[in-house]
């Protein structure tokens, strides 16, 4: 029995496993594929984290510091796992590093490899992402709002109107992502009152099909993005995206006034979803642990056991599972970093 | 240094937390002041847990069978937490039960008292909920969904006509909830396709602002809704209820149609929103911690920690904290246990 476990991903689901994992007293090997941590927020250079508008890159320099206090907590850059072999308790992982192969003991695995944006290009061209520069998805605008300086790609200029078209890859039957990717609305909003922040005279509009601003994010976001940032909602679906002297054509129907629409912007964000990394599809293989018919990682028994995969001794958190705002992805890295502690503990695969 | 952990409820994130305590080596006592645990599953006899349908008490019963196993886990029923001294690592909780009052050295603390249903009687009447016979609210539909058998109050039949009025306490300012409850979306959808399992010549509809049915609810509960169970979802809002030849008549505005509209029902049942239970706010007093303007447990530092209160080495879980799901509670519980664990192995206060 190990009393190491390997954690992949160094985003904030791996960032606060290894944390927890340290801090019960048993080992941590955080293994990241690229040359740091921080994954998703400080890769897609994420500005302000939702729903309090921390900024990202501090909140993420502030785990990786924390993490880097911890004896216990081993961190490898620009490795990857490229094999497992053994059972709950006693796994050999094989890590390749920098400096060759390398076997760890391992006694779990707890998977982070989190999620991507959907690719408004993945299948077909959908609103025109690749063929008009105005046209950008939630995080090229999360590149701007980092260096708040909000300008429209083609002309260089502030925008007057800027709009956000929600759920993009997501609630789509036709492009096989049937689920809500849970977050894109908090996301866009708090997007909104940014764009109004740095640039207070534009007008911001968000299309939407539902506005999921579940539980806090109502009053947290949706509230002062209407109240005092006046940021307008219209309950609509946008069918397509055209250029039109210079400037963009949004068509659509308002679904609340029940008539089809056309309006003008400079700007249009969409508000692509979440679909699994090539991380996680390709660790789920590695590993062995079953997949949902989306490529997110598959809970053995849900809802009462959030991290379980059907492999015992392998547990998953964060947005490798599914659609996960942070406050999920940090709640379910500390609890799968308790279940790998604690069948390390007990000496065998787990009791349920 | 106490290597006791005093977790407080026996819900779902009571029950969770203590087993992780156990299963990381320490000691749990878990303080519930019913007669038995099981929490609001059990007391508010819910039939079938969302999204999976699983049988509630089945569900309930199996973690409380897993928590007897440990030795390491101490249940206290009829027992109530009267007082805290002393701090981190070295708190001293009393416990007043069955045999008296007993002072628990602990080093940790874990607050699961969860929430109480929004009572619609609370302020006002509100949609005539304790008039009428044949305006229910989640919980009471539960009841009859857990018997099998779903009957209109006042005459005995079987509903040909059910409809749920979603954001009741929930999204109103004038009643002080600006939050959203986040799960009676999945709650109602789950409750009228189990009426239309139990009951198939009845109609269905769920009346809403927005369907927040976020991540991956979209395919397990609102398709399938729609498309297996023909549950009919109406955009609009209610704005009273009233008798009306022995049956009850909704009136409102359908805002997707733009029109007042005016139905008839047999039943209605009321989305009723997430409170603070009794126990949430009075613990929070006993253990100083901070509430937020609702009385929930306020987060000390979120979103990257989702469980530590102000007070160093009280932590809290599931409902306690805010409107949660299933999966909320119980990986906010597996990651609670694991910061508590985390404190008292580290021999002093949380180091961020």
């Amino acid at each position: 029995m190990s009393d190491t476990v390997v954690v992949i991903g160094g985003g904030p689901a791996g960032i606060e496993a290894a944390r927890n994992i340290a801090d019960l007293g048993m080992k941590a090997v955080l293994v990241e594929e690229r040359e740091r941590l921080g994954g998703t927020p400080i890769f897609e250079s994420y500005a302000a984290l939702t729903p309090h508008f921390d900024d990202a890159e501090e909140a993420m320099d502030g785990m990786i510091a924390a993490l880097a206090e911890r004896a216990g907590a081993d961190v490898r850059t620009n490795s990857t796992v490229t094999a497992i072999s053994g059972e709950a308790g006693d796994f050999v992982v094989t890590v390749d590093g920098p400096s060759g192969s390398e076997e760890v003991a391992a006694g779990a695995v707890v998977l982070c490899t989190g999620f991507t944006h959907f690719d408004p290009g993945r299948e077909r061209q959908i609103y025109n992402y690749y063929q008009y520069p105005d046209v950008l998805a939630l995080q090229d605008l999360e590149v701007m709002l980092k260096a708040h300086d909000v300008r429209v790609p083609s002309t260089g200029k502030v925008p007057e109107r800027i709009c956000w078209v929600q759920c993009v890859g997501s609630r789509d039957r036709n492009i096989g992502n049937e689920y809500c990717s849970k977050v894109c609305c908090g996301v866009a909003s708090k997007q909104a009152i940014e764009v109004r922040k740095i640039a207070p005279d534009s007008r911001a509009y968000i299309f939407y099909i539902d506005m999921r601003m579940y539980g806090y994010w109502e009053q947290q976001i949706y509230w002062p993005a209407q109240e005092q940032y006046h940021v307008q909602y219209i309950k609509g679906i946008i069918t397509e995206i055209l250029e039109k002297q210079g400037g963009l054509i949004v068509r659509g129907e308002d679904t609340t006034m029940g008539r089809p629409m056309e309006v003008a912007m400079d700007m249009v964000v969409l508000s692509v979803g979440m679909e699994p990394s090539e991380g996680t599809k390709t660790m789920a293989g590695v590993l062995g642990v079953e997949q949902n018919k989306y490529g997110f990682i598959e809970v053995a028994r849900p809802p009462l056991d959030t991290v379980s995969t059907n492999r015992e001794g392998i547990f998953a958190a964060g947005a490798a599972l599914g659609p996960a705002d942070l406050e999920d992805t940090i709640s379910s890295a500390g609890a799968a970093a308790s279940k790998a502690v604690a069948l390390i503990r007990r000496g065998s695969p787990a009791v349920v």
